[in-house]
């Protein structure tokens, strides 16, 4: 089991190893990022964009929260995580790509899906029950369809990517440089069983990334 | 430049290496996850933390949004990403510890000690500026005492950490399991000229972990 | 500049992490190994093949001695290092493909070339030119051909893996299990400069593996 | 089970990742090496010195047979393929440091100790049983102390480093650059059993490097 003295272990790994390796590289990152690349991911311990992508430091700008979600676009006061950080990546570090990236077993999902925390107060559930309702809308058409077996699981998971490439396209400064080709936007999903990748095309399919020859 | 077609190509070498090489450990990630250590950290592509704690699929349960903060606790309806996770991370996957890591070179630190975006409409620095409106209080601590040279940019960084475990301390499921003896919370801070670690102390300073030989 | 100190925190590093992730693969490597490959590499420290080929502990059977040379088979009384490998790897271990490795800027290859080392003194040159002249009636082939300037040194270069391939074959054990199917040979040169890969096809002519987006 | 396209793969790999992230490192190895360490370690699959010690390319040059040994110093004519490589290291490359490197569980040791291939024909044990003579004196001091037990074997792989270092001194260039400071030689032994390293101290005695936060 890994705990906080474990972590300052992998420091020092990191510091005499992979730090020192790319010494020219960390040069660079003292003055500043210049990420071309967002990833909105799930908190989950099992899907760590760095590792699945194999990225450096300085390669992905990366938000993580339950699901992978993003809400739809208010300009209410408050304070709005997500679409912080979405202006931050866009407007002042022109990234050039945001990637959505879903997973499989993923437990925001699957709140949202049953509404197993739909009474819970808060702190015994209630935080997530009332975050998932981004998904109100996409669970009804899920069970519309599916039911509730495990073909509804994934493809609820799957709709947590939809979902919130849907909500993206809301904040007006994305779609405006969707059309000028400054900014394109992929959804993409980790399978945690056999870890395949899947990545969604124009029509909101997915497509596996997993080669024969991995399998 | 990385782009997406890079990390595809990420993709493909995790796969047929690190996946291959981790079977076992994926194995029993199939069945759940249950990290022990959450880690809150900032999205800054430089600030990773699988790769600054050299840590494996499975370990850390990770939040990421600008800044590394945790708002104050509210249980007035609206989406909370934060406290969801937080949720979900220590009452239902009874993480024993909670990492909140700030990072020098901070652009959401900096936002909040100059108020560069106090006017800006949102989707032009607007969001930014409500989200690190967190910090207003430590803004003026830090003002106070360090005017606005590069010490006050330090000291601002520091205070997203001292801050952001302020705020966590107010959801009432942490205090009581600290208390008990399940969970611990630290502070760690990255300074990425040096590759440098800072982990806090109870006084809430901050003391290096570099190591003479890895200097 | 790296000494032994270096090398044991880089022990303390793979006992951390690398040992640690791989226990399953430890475990079974405890009660033997069963390569299915051997390689015959350059002493050169730019040229490790577990680096270049991505390989784990277990994978592959290692000989490396200057110029990755295979001197011809001989059973006069004597001391035989890489005839007692080649007798361990392939009639012992029962390694199914044998892999000669050639690579740019070997200094092996340069020697054999130029007869630099040709009035040497044992210890001053003298075991060097011995050790090469294994290469003697390839140098006379690519200075026929070649004369001496940069074109020659490359085809000595892969002079050393046509040598050691032919020398690999008067060996009776090697041979007939080539032809029962039971064992391949394959030739292999690392272009240095480039970090190209090339594989000597049947015609003795090497190809390069170096794909279009890696370049 | 690994073959040659599995090597392929992971050069596909290396060459994407590795090569790439240190393409500074490969600028520079591109015009020659210049390692200050030599190591001379076992054939076997299981000991690979990059691996064990995690080194970067250009930072060891490297010896690799069966049990690791250094023949006696001779001058008649003939292959002496590590006395090539042991001249080529120490007075060309100058390197400033040899390791001789022994590990358990060592085929080479075993036969030694055994006298297994007393009979065996060139092809079918000879070679080894030859090549291993090396160490006959030392066999017959440790079967004289430990007969043939565990605890021979062990000590007979401890003598593999014990007699490869004799041997080392024997040839004259080494102990002239010992005694003016500019070369040192150190002993270690890997033990596969626990992943635990040992280092011989000046008296010969091994004593382990494995810490107790990494057992």
């Amino acid at each position: 089991m890994t705990h906080f003295t474990d972590l300052l272990d992998g420091y020092q790994r990191f510091r005499t190893a992979d730090y020192r390796r790319q010494r020219e590289r960390w040069e660079q990152l003292k003055d500043g990022q210049s990420p071309k690349v967002m990833v909105i991911a799930c908190s989950d311990s099992r899907v760590e964009p760095a590792q699945i992508f194999d990225t450096l430091p300085g390669e992905i700008f990366v938000v993580r929260n339950v699901a992978n979600l993003v809400p739809p676009y208010e300009t209410t006061p408050g304070l709005h995580g997500v679409s912080a950080a979405l202006e931050f990546a866009v407007t002042k570090l022109n990234v050039e790509e945001i990637i959505v990236m879903g997973h499989g077993a993923c437990g925001g999902a699957h709140a949202a899906l049953t509404e197993m925390f739909h009474d819970a107060a808060p702190g015994d559930g209630g935080f997530v029950h009332s975050w998932v309702s981004i998904l109100d809308e996409a669970r009804e058409r899920v069970k519309a369809k599916f039911g509730s077996g495990p073909e509804a699981s994934r493809e609820m998971e799957l709709e947590t990517v939809r979902t919130s490439i849907k909500n993206l396209r809301a904040f007006p400064f994305i779609p405006e440089r969707e059309q000028s080709g400054r900014l394109t936007i992929h959804g993409a999903y980790f399978g945690i069983a056999h870890g395949e990748l899947w990545v969604m095309g124009e029509d909101g399919e997915f497509s596996s990334q997993l080669k024969a020859q991995a399998a």
